[in-house]
């Protein structure tokens, strides 16, 4: 019997995290990853060396990757001084066989092999990007970097979220798309990794077009000034209008109380967890999936492994996380 | 039988070239290796980073690798642009896993992991060495890439070369020196990557105690300013100094004479080919085997292979060198 195929969209640790503990499944995976990224390491090298943004690309590869420890742990590594401070060593891998060999796409194909990645990393768009949103007073915000670091979003209002140049999908998205079995949206950054994916030209028309079910991953933790009072509902009605469909199958919410002073630490800096707006229990929920998706607190690194260190402490749990969705992949409907 | 044992001494480009050849063989290949570089992105990275030069380092490693093309030419890959502009993609391979394992020598064990290194490279010392020299008129030349820019060694005369801190070798290096079939010293840069080997305390002594036979590959064509009158003898007679005894066995020496434009070429760039004091055929030299040892003139190289591209006209040839040397290690005494 073929595999099943699951496309997942999004980017960023929200995707390494899922991606962790999907490929422990016998599934035929597709990550299409967000290319907005202009911040830090990535966005330098984009300016610098003009390539495409390679830091979400990255953190699915090594999600991916079924190569030694050392290998996965050497991609995470960031320099911490001089002229390469802040460079993660994986962003100037990729970048490097993007040069190479001539095309961003290329260079994703050859890192693959070389990292030996089960299943394939789609970036959403070959085009170079960027993403802006112009909020109801008047201001624009330039660049994913920007727009991640501000917090009156929520209350000024979006006019206009959009990417310049229009961007078209990658064909190869928009077929994994058409043909997969699952789609799995999130968890992730809402506007800077969610979302500028159904902004490019292709991908809602191609997931509307999809007979996969599709299920959204819900954050655990909402975003400071951004999504700071969203609940899982506000999240569906906002993904499904960005899709142009009320296209959400399901969604998965996770139930399990994190340790209460987590909860007050987080809700100090305005990260407040997510909400329903009715309870788990409702029958009219019954696609919204709740169960424990926390990790435990305490996250277990190596010490060349950065990229946990700045892993929060409320997150997702990849093996339950990965768990619930093979539950939904074998449902009937 | 237990495999034959190959220790090879130098860096940089004569090594690659050496050990590209030798590792077609079924012999176990030691090449020790120079510690001593600091210009360039090695410099830069040794500088910024405080990591020990991984430059020569990695030629033997990509020699050496059994891994796939793409990834062997991603390892010479340079940078072109920003505040990358000339790092070697390989350089800082070696450095951040010098820094995630915290240990140059640990570092080279993950890389050959992870490059499918056949054989060992081994550092000739652990500890952070500069190169000077000290000329008869009294001038001090500071580090391995200003002695390599001065033109002037040869008319002013050495009265002093040495190694700053004083180096004790690292215990590897002594041991695969002892246990050696063979040595084969060069082909390589005379004073930048063959000498700085000798100068480190323990390396001569295990020459002048090891059985192995002793093999000096000699150079194509002298180096400006430098070595520029030095006949095949002279090098064996220098060599025989540093080390302390006379131990070179045999000597290969380059009989096929190359184009006379590019001859002439290189001699107007005071790149004169090195001669023999007497002729191939005198019974005093059948210790110095004469062959045809150059490579095709137009050397082929991927797009990518920039190292290659800086390889000079005159140079040896990868299998003639080695399969000269493989005739060698099986002659008997």
């Amino acid at each position: 019997m073929a595999r099943k195929k699951i496309v997942t969209i999004g980017g960023g640790t929200g995707s390494f995290t899922l991606l962790n503990g999907l490929k422990k499944y016998p599934v035929d995976i597709s990550a299409v990853v967000s290319m907005v990224d202009d911040g830090g390491s990535t966005g330098v090298l984009r300016d610098e060396l003009g390539v495409l943004p390679p830091g979400d690309v990255r953190q699915c590869l090594v999600a991916l990757s079924e190569s030694s420890k050392e290998l996965r742990n050497l991609m995470n590594y960031r320099f911490e001084k001089g002229a390469l401070k802040g460079h993660s060593f994986g962003n100037l891998f990729i970048s490097a066989l993007e040069k190479i060999d001539g095309k961003f796409s290329k260079g994703i194909e050859t890192a693959s092999k070389i990292l030996n990645v089960k299943g394939e990393v789609v970036p959403v768009t070959d085009q170079d990007v960027n993403l802006f949103i112009q909020l109801k007073n008047g201001k624009t915000l330039k660049g994913e970097n920007e727009i991640n670091h501000s917090f009156e979003i929520e209350k000024k209002g979006i006019k206009k979220i959009y990417l310049t140049p229009k961007a078209k999908a990658n064909k190869k998205a928009i077929q994994k798309i058409l043909k997969a079995d699952m789609i799995v949206i999130g968890p992730g950054n809402y506007y800077c990794s969610i979302v500028p994916n159904l902004l490019v030209k292709g991908i809602s028309e191609a997931i509307i077009k999809s007979k996969a079910k599709v299920v959204f991953n819900c954050n655990l933790v909402n975003k400071k000034g951004q999504t700071e009072n969203f609940s899982l509902e506000d999240y569906i009605t906002s993904l499904n209008k960005f899709i142009g469909k009320e296209r959400i199958d399901y969604a998965t919410f996770n139930s399990k109380k994190p340790r209460e002073n987590l909860v007050k630490k987080y809700a100090s800096q305005r990260q407040l967890l997510i909400k329903l707006k009715t309870n788990c229990d409702a029958e009219e929920k019954k696609k919204i999936i709740c169960a424990d998706l926390l990790s435990a607190e305490k996250p277990k690194y190596s010490k060349a492994d950065y990229l946990a260190k700045k892993r929060s402490f409320i997150r997702h749990d990849s093996e339950k996380l990965a768990k619930i969705l093979m539950n939904i992949l074998n449902k009937k409907r």
